[in-house]
């Protein structure tokens, strides 16, 4: 079923730049959730507890949105794709190092993974800026959410 | 740090066959978590509100059940490993399909996949009858809820 | 009381454009909370449960924003007129039909009317991108919320 | 589909005129609960929050009861009708006045439009002794709070 | 312990006749509530989840009533009898079918079992007007949520 | 202010028997709120902890019904008196005993108690027949509970 | 049971000042809840809804007051006694008007009660300095809350 | 529709063992439910509200494990069959007496009950220990609970 | 530490003169709601409740947002100043009067104070359209709420 | 680390007769709460269910001022000491029996553990009458529970 | 409306010497309130998130006793002032740094403001010991509150 | 009472086995929750926070089990002891150090206190396979949760 059974409120060349905006910011949340649950369980060390909590809500924004993204998709009718394999395929983030890691090893990871989606994210604001107003809206408000995550874990690197 | 900052609770012949265990299920439960929400987005057809709904229940078992399974894991000091890449290289679940897919489809590869997880779980609490009787007893609940959904899902093909 | 006891952030020409999208917004909104009940009370046939509730949410949202609307309207030193008769006379939305209707024609008459409204609406995003931002963010929340419903309705349909 | 699908409890002459008494209730309250949010929105004065406040509380009984009143006539067979048009034209309640209204005339109007309605339902009691006591008990039930609701905004012009 | 502890605010015949009406209306009531959950748990079919969850409704809907019509009989002054064998010799429902039902059979089972329960309780509703107001009152409210149920039923029909 | 500021959806005559009806009741409801508390702090021995908390539930519903009685009474135009003076001088309750109480006692002058409360309520009930239909429904159900919980009081004597 | 089945935590003396003290406060506060209950249902005019509101937080606080003391005095080993007579016949408030009042008279009323509930409740904190300073916390808790709320109605005055 | 549209996950002689181990608990569990009810009713006595309160908690219990038990049997392949019928014909628990019961005789009554469903229990344990773990493990936690409920009864025959 | 610890999204001169219209903000928001809250506690008049109500409305939508705008001054690396001598020195609201202050006084003030801020959000709104889009959805957000309780203020006026 | 790290808002002496007195008690309601959970577990007879959840009343009690009355001393400056065998060489309490208990026992066990503990409370308000105003109040608020629970319990021996 | 409209229950001197005390620690809870949120937006360093968290209860600390002491004043008849000015006037706080600070600044500055908070406060429980119990027993457990987490802040540094 | 009121549903050698684990396990878990809120209150240092809410989880965890342990002893006919003498002189529990301890010093002496624990939980486990698979059931879920908490404490050993 690879034609479109919902409707777009879009022209058609915004609906296909939008759509690949979107779909991009998909594969980038996933990525984000999974790396954040990663190094949730495997980061150890005198601040434990605390990067612990604190991860589990970074998953928790990334699984947010990665929803309100895929059904934003489908809004514009495109259909999402958010598979494992789709995810290694394309995702733009760093990838996250194996094993147990200390607290400031972790917090330098997740630094510069939310640096690499925050400016990836606001990229699309910029190109949706003619496509899709509705869609931007959904973007900034991400942008405004993961920056100021990214000040949380750059505080603790002071 | 790959040498393990948490001690076992068990021997080192039974903390490496039950670590298996867990890493492999937490590699299903994964992909279990990202094709079910897939399915959530994906699914049209005059069902699609329930089927959508029901999708997202899948999702809460599987995320839930992936916390638990990684965190028994630290506890008896093997580092779980759930990141995109490792989740695509040794996932034993079948590929889930792109695009739109219908309702009846989506039940069809729901069912497949339950019963695909609910089989490497089963061979799971064989194998740690012997090595750690407390994680046997996570599968176990695991099983009882994957085999409640597994049900479900087959009622509606009937 | 014609002559407004609310002072407006908006110069005069501002207000009143920004006004008439808003009176127009609003008794749209009115109307789709009326025909979204009118077939949730009149819906029969196999998918009955899942219609029924299904167009609850859709009153639920319709009554939120026809009150957020309203709202922004006096904000900006505008009267909003929500009557019957008012509704009766100016509403954008196509009619619908008396008596019990199929699932079929209820999700048919649904898609209808709220692509209806989402074309009015997108044109009230155009119309304030110059006179007033807070109204058109307003808007574009609406957009996306009734975007995201109208996918779900087309969904059944495939 | 103008047969009903649905059985009724009564005969079919308690049915008919059982109907007719909840039709006539279900437009009121429609009514009501749109003048009621007119009023919401355009009250001005120095009691403005008590005003503006207490008309919402009308607005949720207004609605809940048209649901309640609705779903009985679905209950004895009758297909309810709710539309914009039709309460415009068989509502049995005064016309309420554009643009902003003081508290008094507010006030004033309210007591009236309550009065109206209050009289309407209980002679909805009264032939629906002989046809449906379930429908009475309903009716009941709403002229309690509808009289309840009477004396508080009476209790204002003292 | 047969001579009742409880005196009773009925007179000694108005007591029987309404006591009677009460047990009847219980056995009714837990037969109702056995057999929605059997078919709870034996509806199959592609609406499965639509039904199953309706069920559950329909059995919370039979266990409130019962609670309520066992301490009616007790506050008059009647043991409420509402064992297994007391509803297999008395209750007045239709037998339910044994093994896994269709969506179909189910639904056509429920409606009938409904419109038998509430023949039944509008005949106590006429035979309660002279004894017992306050018990004639218990049963316009159940009737009242029963005819409601049975539209929602028979709405699937269609 | 002894002219009503508050018109009556009555009759004179109904105004007039239905308010001194609900005077009565309210009277009784006080009286006994503040009998049942004064058995709450008073009653002692072995079942000290039973009768204590089953008294404060006594308590809680002769307030939220003596509340109702106010309101119906101004409902229908009718202005309530519940002052300590009135109480003492026209509620129909026997004395309480003072000082502590034997759980027995206590059980025993309670059980009392409500077998008055009711025989006025149920004469209440009577009266209201003719005149008005939604104050009969009122004390209907205050009559439902207090059979109830005089069923329950009853129950301990066995 | 006149002797006490209560110890005493203090000596026989101070056990009856601080239970003279107890039993003062507890009929003015029993008095003070009828009374606030009363105005609460017979205030009129203009500011209706706002007295009718704030009455009843004043009923709460007296009610939990009322409970309170009355237990403390059990927990000093003295019989509270808050019976309908007791209050008429001991409480220090002035008396209140009978039918409907206006909120200005409202206002004035609940103003003079509750100034002279304070004078007294201060009294009792001088008389327990010495003879129990955990009733003295109860009652400087008391004070409190009345004199808090004495303010309030005082701004209205103004 | 005899032949299950359930696939099992036990062998077939597995799923025939175990599938008469969940069915006979199920027979059981809805009688103790309906014997407790009756005993909740009917218990009289000056514990009265300590019995009829904790007679509610163990019906809360065995209607949990009811629906948990008939789950698990649909989760093997089995149709579970619960009609009030089956209960009389297959249920293991002795007869409840019929009228109202001294507390004592209702205690004794369910310690004998709850001492004959849990030795069933038992042998259920026992029996599927090889067929299926996961069936087992629901009926250990059905017998954690019974057990524990035992022991509060018994405490009352001390 | 005034070399900021955190890297910004943003060019250094949007970083700059958005950092600026934060701080502006920021100050304007603690003195609002310092004001606020002042009003709140020296209101006295007639409507003294429903303005003491409504002031403590204000006092947290004035918080809420002084949190949001500080913390999104730190998502673009600049430290926020929310001290007390900040406040005085650069706060763009007009003086509030010392001492209690009547209905009429207070309201008047408080629209007076909200012009004001609105204006200087109005201003931000426009200065941020260029240098980010994420501070300036926050503003518009803000503008909004003020707005709307703008027009409740007044509307007391009318 | 016995060199205290927190500076003490106390003179030295002051702070050591301070702390002294809230050791003292620290060690009484740890014994208190062991105690009272012993109870819990062991108590037996028909009063059973009563007894059972007073007592996990008193437990939350003891556990509630167990926390408050350490980390009060610590504000003072003063390591608190609360492990099992300080508890068993310095409480004031008199020993439990060991096993099964009948209610009377329990309630008779109970009464004079509580007085013992009030006692050394009321002896501890005392002394710190000119030390510590603030832990006088702590303890003042713990005497008022405590002694509301001794009342509760002694009334059931009346 | 510098003449007091509120009465006060206290003698003229008393009124002013506990209005000073009032006043004096209004101020200083404003400061403190504005302090800890200045630290809680612009602290840094590996400890920042629980530093972060830890300072947002003191801000609630600090927020809730303003206003209980500024409702106080008001009790007894003096006007409160919370004004910026009046803070930066009168405060008895040392100055905050501006800027980002590290954790061990911004815990060292915290303990120091509430070491100079405490003493103030104490120093108004002597104050009121004559003039007004009830404004004591307020500043009695303000002080409980600081001390607590006066402590918890040092017991960071040790 | 020594003779058990409490039949067994185990044999009396399982009885008596089984029963010596679970007296075990009880002190164990007594101890532990005492030294978890030793440690809780004189922990210090600049991990204060974190430790001090994490130790609250422990000592929850702790008394979760203790009760369920005691009760399960209950349950097979065996009376609990929780004494603090008992605790003193049958815990296995290292002795926890007296007087504030740094962060470091508590983490390694939780660690080995866990440690200790599970090994005997453990040990448990692995007595009652054969005597009582219901009590093996609950210390393997107690097994599970300490191992998850002994985890959490290492890792921040790393």
């Amino acid at each position: 079923m690879t034609k479109s059974p919902i409707t777009s409120p879009l022209s058609d060349s915004d609906r296909k730049s939008t759509g690949a905006v979107l779909q991009t910011t998909l594969v980038d949340l996933i990525d984000l959730s999974l790396i954040a649950k990663q190094a949730h369980w495997n980061v150890v060390g005198p601040h434990f507890r605390s990067a612990h909590l604190q991860l589990d809500e970074l998953v928790s924004t990334a699984r947010q949105y990665t929803d309100e993204v895929a059904e934003r998709a489908n809004a514009i009718g495109v259909s999402p794709n958010g598979k494992a394999r789709t995810v290694v395929e394309s995702s733009g983030l760093p990838d996250y190092p194996d094993n147990w890691q200390s607290v400031e090893a972790t917090v330098a990871a997740i630094v510069a993974t939310l640096g690499a989606v925050i400016a990836r994210v606001r990229k699309g604001i910029d190109e949706t800026d003619k496509s899709d107003l509705v869609t931007q809206d959904l973007l900034i408000a991400l942008a405004a959410e993961l920056e100021k995550q990214h000040w949380m874990w750059q505080a603790q690197t002071a």
